[in-house]
């Protein structure tokens, strides 16, 4: 068959399985179906998902538990020029099928593909970046208070669309906060699953739950309110007026306030999120109310897909499936690699038996970090404080206070978001904390917003912080040990990949692994060049010696192991030889591992030429982490090439 | 009159002046007194605090509004065993008082002498790093949830003591979301002056105000609970019972739930924060009760001194003044060099007059950014959106989507707190937004917290971020002029100190200065040596030449402006003379500008010797700017020894 008659046999396949969706190819085709239509774009959507992420993995359950809510957001309001930020963006892959990125789902998540988040370089509609989660507030109250400036254009609507995990963070609070204190109309959805990619914490979901019971006020509250309006009795006009309804709505109820009543933000709802219709209905009522505002909305996380429904974490992303039968793929049985971040759990619960001062602490992150391994195992000495960051860096160095001995497990790109309190709540107390730095490097398809590529440079600029790199999953392991046993002063870093080592016979007996020391790994006779290795990329840089023998260039190996202190040692031996250095870091190169050495030699007034591979001065995109390596050249390939140029200046 | 006799003579003189206080050496001194006694300790203190800080400036009108409070906290609970953990810590200076520290208190924020924040290096008393708001409640959180896991030493009272305008930082909202998490009995105090450094903002102050109403309710509830306490209906073990009993009073009395109370923190008050005596009544009824509690206090920003009741913010920290009338010695008369900040205020208003798409925004810094300039003049176009920074990025960068120029100004050591945001809701979108970093370098008398040391190495490590530091006044107006003109390809960062530049006459006409040039500011024939100097270094550097060539050593001197593009034409040029390379900066070391230049001169392969000055791998304590620059090398005489000794290698 030619590519022609593929392409018209599968429009006509999409035709029937998909009969309202295969017509949409902007939010302007939806606009134009009748309301008793979107029941089946709805399900046009689901089967489109399971069809699709069943054999091209990527997150499930949150947008099959947001396609209703997508489907009326987009019918409502007039996309692109009304906005719509997603927060995290977990649950956006309905809203990319509905605007105009149906025929490239397929390329989800890979490599100049499609973004696994909603994505401005991508598309008109996806209005901001999403990926952090709780951002999605104080960046719709930006845009809502510069649409009232910009009275050069006519008003944009402007939704903030956020589950009920992301609102406990600090950062959607301090949006809230400041909702009300400049004129603005945002509508923030308040997307509540009562779920995080685990089960959600904090007393603010539990708050949540208890609204549900107050569901009868709120909607004598709503009727009320527009039959006031019709009779004129209260207009939208002038916040005042607005307030002064509530309030005395309030006390004729006299029923409790809610939080966000307190914050001067009306609230309305709870609704369901599933029934079409009824959201479509509620949204319009209120899109036009003037004043901030926020609509709770309550969905299932994984509606429409049975598995997905009973155990929504590990269908939050759940790789291959069987569409029909829900069924996942089984590992390859016998032993294999195992992940880093499974290292991490099972020998912190081993550290953690043998000293009871070790406790466990995550953000929202207990089996993305596999911290839930100590969780199962010692409950009451594993903390999860939900999307909360900056308080799970603070919370720890209260414990360390007190003579607890933290671990603090965080993803690289989410521990940003603590940086202050790294420094003032830990670092300058010189407090034992270790930070478990998991997904640093290239992450892969998760793409720019998660790969953990700054950890080097802004950990190593505080001063007191020890940061290491295992290079294997045996050297995390002795890492892990090393750091509990109180020969670090102060706190410490160590940083490990997403993703499976290379080594399945990894749990071998503890060893302790000198502070700052790094060890040679190969030395080749007349060597003129010296290739100084951190962390994992170390299986590269061995591959990399093996083929610069083979162009006839001898080079000396080392796997630094920490970042800070640098081993003296090696690099004064290096030095001595008067060897060209190569250093190779999966991280920034700004201020990175490579950074340090040549400050290292510079301090010393040594002068040797430092060639830096490691992450250039970019956002990466998405792709596999081999592919992104390449692309980065710390292939093996081309590290090889730069330890041969390196020889030949 | 010998030392000997001065001392006792001083000591006489105290024993009149502060009757009780003089008496006071450990909190255990003030827990021997009766409570009618402790009106006159109070007393003391304000006398005590208004004698020296008249005379040796500091923080004033936070630690005279907290004077009640202090003497209730020292005398009901044991500190140090049980620990108070002061936010900010503005307001801490009578606990510095009353624990040991009030014959040295002269040396307030002097180098070798006390710090004006608690420091746990100078005090078992303090037991937690203060000067970044919002941290107190996940700190003592984390110590009140370690005091119960370790059994093997009787329970700490761990008690928070947290201003309004902090509690609606993003931080404290984290911890009062986990407060409920985890078994623990912390105390927070909510000390509500309804202040912060500028007038508070966000809705939750308002929020607070309107608590007041409610006093009724809350006063029932508590001696209902008792009554009922007493009766044995109900108990403080189990929270289960608590819970209940707090909701049955709540659907009996049938009134509004607080915020507080929906995060199931158990809430009291408000109370007057100036009856000590209710104070220490209320404090004691409730520090044995189980399970996470808020009191709220009342209290007035400078009381017991008129002045500084009237205009809280301006007596934040008054500089030194009379005693008795309260007034503030006038300016040195005739035009003299501005500060930095008003350089920045002045010269935002003048282009936003120009550019009606520029706005302001900041973080409860309105004066000490001077953004308060514009907002007088502009109210609509500057946002204060309180202590609340990571906010402040985020919100910044809505409005840039939408198509507004959002200037940030910010103070370095606290825009570490949005790190994040910086990144991913502004930089990985290319977003125009200015970010104003005032306080960059050392900062003098604030001290670790406040010394803005890291901005280079953490802002130049995010793709895509133009890094710039004016030399003097007429250099940051120009750079600010830039960054109006479109020429930045997305986000810009400008820093720039604290403190007065040199220059009176700086409000020249506005020029452009090319985007990564640096200027050569003086060549001399035959230099073997080439100076880098970045930011307000510049007059030290010329200084340094001076000495240099007293000394036979012939100096380059370029002012490089940029940290990122760095200038590569001058470092071609330095490198085709094969000068040996300087450089001097008003920062970290680790992953800097004297780093940057490193990397640079390596990634082309040029290997010159490059000895960098700038703030060591430490943390550096409290002085005067002058005193700490030369501790760490960078005053005109150590840069000058730096050349020399680069002369001779």
């Amino acid at each position: 068959m030619s590519a022609t008659t593929n392409e018209t046999a599968a429009a006509a396949d999409n035709a029937v399985r998909y009969p309202l969706l295969s017509r949409i190819d902007s939010p302007a085709d939806l606009r134009a179906l009748s309301v008793g239509q979107l029941p089946q774009v709805c399900s046009d959507i689901r089967e489109f998902l399971i069809n699709s992420l069943s054999k091209n993995p990527g997150h499930f359950a949150s947008s099959m538990g947001a396609v209703e809510l997508t489907v009326a957001l987009h019918y409502v309001f007039n996309t692109p020029y009304d906005r719509i930020v997603w927060d995290v963006g977990h649950q956006a892959y309905g809203h990319k099928l509905l605007t105009g990125r149906r025929d490239r789902f397929h390329t989800n998540r890979k490599l100049n593909g499609l973004s696994g988040f909603p994505n401005p370089d991508e598309s008109e509609y996806d209005t901001f970046s999403a990926g952090h989660a709780s951002n999605s507030i104080s960046a719709a109250l930006g845009m809502a208070v510069a649409t009232e400036m910009n009275t050069d254009e006519p008003r944009r609507n402007i939704v903030a669309v956020i589950g009920d995990a992301s609102i406990g963070g600090g950062l959607a609070f301090e949006g809230l906060n400041n909702a009300a204190n400049t004129p603005n109309n945002l509508l923030i959805i308040l997307n509540d699953n009562d779920m995080s990619i685990d089960d959600n914490v904090g007393s603010l979901h539990k708050y949540l739950a208890q609204i549900t019971t107050s569901k009868r006020y709120n909607n004598m509250r709503f009727k009320l309110y527009r039959l006031l309006k019709k009779l004129h009795l209260v207009s939208d006009r002038g916040r005042g007026s607005i307030l002064r309804f509530n309030n005395s709505l309030k006390a004729l109820l006299s029923r409790q306030q809610n939080i966000f009543e307190g914050l001067n933000i009306r609230y309305f709802g709870p609704i369901d999120g599933h029934d079409v219709a009824n959201t479509v209905k509620v949204l319009r009522d209120i899109k036009d109310m003037t004043g901030p505002k926020i609509l709770h909305v309550k969905t299932v996380k994984g509606k429409g897909f049975e598995a997905a429904e009973q155990d929504p974490t590990t269908w939050h992303a759940p790789g291959r499936f069987n569409p029909e039968s829900g069924e996942r793929p089984a590992g390859t049985p016998g032993p294999h690699p195992p992940k880093y971040q499974d290292v991490f759990g099972e020998t912190l619960l081993e550290l953690a038996k043998e000293n009871d001062k070790i406790c466990g602490i995550t953000a929202a992150m207990l089996s993305g970090t596999s911290l839930g391994i100590m969780r199962e195992a010692m409950p009451s000495r594993v903390f999860d404080v939900g999307i909360s960051e900056e308080h799970a860096v603070t919370f720890a160095g209260g414990l360390a206070k007190e003579g607890r001995r933290p671990y603090v497990a965080i993803y690289s790109a989410f521990l940003q978001r603590a940086y202050d309190q790294i420094i003032n709540d830990v670092a300058l107390q010189r407090l034992p904390v270790v930070f478990c730095i998991d997904r640093a490097g290239i992450v892969g398809e998760d793409g720019a917003t998660h790969h953990g590529v700054l950890d080097i440079p802004y950990m190593r600029a505080i001063p007191g912080m020890t940061v290491a790199a295992p290079s294997s999953e045996e050297e995390l392991r002795n890492l892990l040990y090393t750091s509990s046993l109180g020969v670090v002063n102060g706190p410490m870093a160590i940083r490990y990949p997403r993703g499976n080592g290379q080594n399945a016979d990894w749990k071998t007996a503890m060893k302790q692994l000198p502070v700052g020391k790094g060890v040679e790994v190969a030395v080749a006779e007349g060597a003129k060049v010296a290739l100084l290795s951190i962390g994992t990329m170390l299986p590269a840089a061995k591959e990399a010696v093996k083929i610069a023998a083979e162009h006839g260039v001898a080079v000396d190996l080392y796997d630094m192991r920490y970042v800070k202190p640098l081993d003296g040692e090696i690099l004064n031996l290096v030095a001595s030889k008067g060897q060209r250095i190569v250093t190779v870091e999966d991280g920034a190169l700004a201020g990175g591992f490579g950074s340090a050495v040549a400050e290292w030699l510079a301090d010393r007034g040594i002068s040797l030429p430092v060639k830096r591979l490691g992450i250039p001065d970019s956002f990466i995109a998405q792709g596999t982490v081999k592919e992104l390596h390449a692309l980065c050249g710390l292939d093996p390939a081309s590290i090889a090439k730069a330890l041969v140029d390196a020889s030949n200046p």
